[in-house]
């Protein structure tokens, strides 16, 4: 990967571009300025080309003409549709246990409540000190509205730019007790990209009588998932990083099938009622995951989820990991080769099997540096207090864009020194 | 209005157009089909004209070329600008207490909570059997959750198709105690469109140490509210009805001032933290209602309530309330003329200072008065058991649509009997 001088060089990246059997998929993206290197698909992922037409027939077609007859054409049904074909393609879903709707807020805070509830007499969430802050909040919340308390994990100080190491089966067995109902954890760490030990801990969770919610925002659409499989409890994620859904767009839960029956909605709503229309005197909740529901969805944003899940399921996760991998090794060997000398550290797990398809480096003068990239149109995403992030979107990011925008860098970096 | 013949004539209806001072609002709506009588507004309100265009701006523009840019480039403050745009119009509100965020099931959640931390010791909820079933649903649950009961208003059976006397402050008095912590009521009712006394109610509340919880679904857009001047305390409602912003468009919080400090969100997330990107260990709430937000909203969402708002906004509410007061009497009439001999009685105060911009009629035949008439073409709403609801929204519904569309169920009546 290296030129005849030592350095890597752009006709390596090039080749590997041409390479990639994932090439193709960046055509099927609207990318209005191709002079934008974007590194930061994880935060907020790309438009796909089909999006415009297909908000453009739910807005003109379906709201503007068939009006509220469209609810009953199709809108309806979208939470669960779209639910499934997600929780096919990117979560090792079976059919019935996914829906679409609210935000990773409100659905973390029914999940808690609703693992709680299936866990009567215990009272202790466990989560992690470096978890993403609405996971925190919405866990000391939900403890004190229950009378618990959430037992953290990990260093004191959560501002720090990484958890560098994987959450363990074995660190979160040392905090299970006969008191915690529910562990909440990230799949894949905002900061650092560490990959929790997912069947391990939900094993060790099982194992002590808890449950376990597993956060999957930095993880769907960027690494395979296998719920069904792992036999996990519940899981939430968002659907504006990789699965290009667009700005705000719904998050989804999934539920493990065998919970269905006793699980309750803490926010229970008309949509998630068994016979919507009765409008009868007593909440009686939908069967399976469509309690869930809370008010009306968005049927403009279900469809744009809808596209950013099909071109995922086209693409196939498999691949998709493989072009991850490949996409953030390359990344750290040329920080190695390029910013290490300049004090730029690694924040990200070195062994791409714990990696999700993000790189975090840490530098002093990571702010300062990420907005002189932004002004540059190198856009990398800065994480409190030290971290520059580096997201890698399988579907989107050329491994010439890694080369231009590490050597951007690497530039600033040079001019500082 | 009537005809030599004594029949309400159309040429009237004609005449009514010609002279309704908003009438060309109507053409600032996209109307693809012009021969659908749209009389379900209240429901799903048509389709601004501008909006897709702004839709597609904003997917095409900001999102698609701008990227996670755009959330400093306006997207952080669209919550509060839009809300603030919809207080001053709709709501009597100043600026600084309107956010427009989730939907109304997870905003009343929020609302009850918050009210029930501001009155310690006290855990009842005062609420109507009549109600909109989200809003009982949620009641029910936050009072459940704790510890306390809801207090039920009105009669036995909320499955009728009508309550059709407003709630009023005598009602709302005798159930207050020094255990009430909140009342929660529509101000229009979502069947009858029966329109409580706001501010007699506010007063009682608020003389018996409780607080209230206003929704104005149904009456944020068809009637003229002060929430300011009549001293309410919170407020929630959607945007998809009488505010044109689509299909399971973010609904919206009013909260006073003078409870900004001390009121909580019981589902606190990231982007209601007082500094978003800081991620640091607690949870501090923004100042004031912004405090109420909870995950990422959609700003595609929130652009489309925009261009709803200014809308109502340049038509002026006294406007809109002087051409739904005559919508809705000219319904009453063309339906005593027409449908009272076949058995069809009005659901809703006949009193037009007493209704907001719905009128419903009960058959015993409703529900299939309600087929037949959108299979013509027709569009009403049918509400459990027997009612057929007829919306009229002021700046879509022209006086010719509430005469050819009850004229249609007149011709299906006597074609009955």
């Amino acid at each position: 990967m290296t030129s005849s001088t030592g350095a890597p060089s752009r006709l390596h990246a090039e080749q590997l571009d041409a390479a990639d059997p994932l090439a193709s998929f960046r055509l099927r993206f609207t990318i209005p300025d191709p002079t934008v290197v974007y590194l930061d698909g994880n935060s907020l992922g790309r438009l796909p080309a089909a999006t415009s037409g297909r908000v453009a027939d739910v807005v003109g077609d379906e709201w503007g003409e068939r009006l509220i007859r469209s609810w009953d054409e199709g809108w309806m049904d979208l939470p669960l549709e779209v639910g499934d074909r997600l929780g096919a393609a990117l979560l090792g879903a079976s059919p019935g246990q996914t829906v679409v709707c609210d935000n990773v807020t409100v659905n973390t805070f029914k999940l808690l409540h609703a693992a709680l509830d299936l866990r009567p007499g215990r009272s202790t969430i466990v989560a992690h000190r470096g978890e993403f802050p609405t996971d925190r909040y919405v866990a000391a919340e939900v403890a004190r509205q229950r009378g618990g308390a959430v037992d953290w994990l990990g260093p004191l100080d959560p501002g720090a730019a990484a958890q560098v190491d994987p959450v363990t089966a074995s660190q979160v067995a040392g905090a299970l007790s006969d008191d915690v109902a529910v562990v909440l954890l990230s799949v894949v760490d905002y900061r650092s990209a560490a990959i929790a030990e997912v069947a391990g801990i939900t094993r060790a969770a099982h194992d002590a009588g808890a449950l376990v919610v597993w956060d999957c925002s930095h993880a769907a659409g960027s690494i395979p998932l296998d719920l069904d499989g792992v036999g996990a409890d519940f899981a939430v994620g968002c659907s504006y990083k990789y699965l290009n859904g667009g700005p705000g767009a719904p998050a989804w839960i999934w539920a493990a099938g065998r919970h269905h029956d006793a699980m309750r909605n803490p926010v229970p709503g008309w949509m998630g009622h068994d016979d919507v229309f009765a409008m009868g005197a007593e909440y009686v909740p939908a069967a399976g995951v469509r309690r869930f529901l809370t008010g009306t969805p968005s049927a403009i944003a279900l469809a744009a989820v809808d596209v950013g899940v099909g071109l995922l399921a086209e693409a196939g996760m498999e691949a998709v990991r493989a072009k991850s991998v490949a996409l953030t090794s390359y990344a750290v060997d040329l920080a190695d080769a390029w910013l290490a000398r300049h004090g730029a550290s690694l924040a990200s797990p070195r062994d791409p099997a714990q990696r999700g398809s993000h790189v975090t480096l840490r530098h002093s003068e990571a702010r300062a540096l990420t907005q002189a990239l932004t002004d540059r149109g190198v856009i990398p995403d800065f994480r409190n207090p030290d971290g520059i992030r580096i997201g890698l979107a399988p579907l989107t990011t050329r491994f010439t864009d890694v080369h231009d925008g590490i050597a951007s860098l690497a530039a600033l970096l040079d001019a500082l020194s």
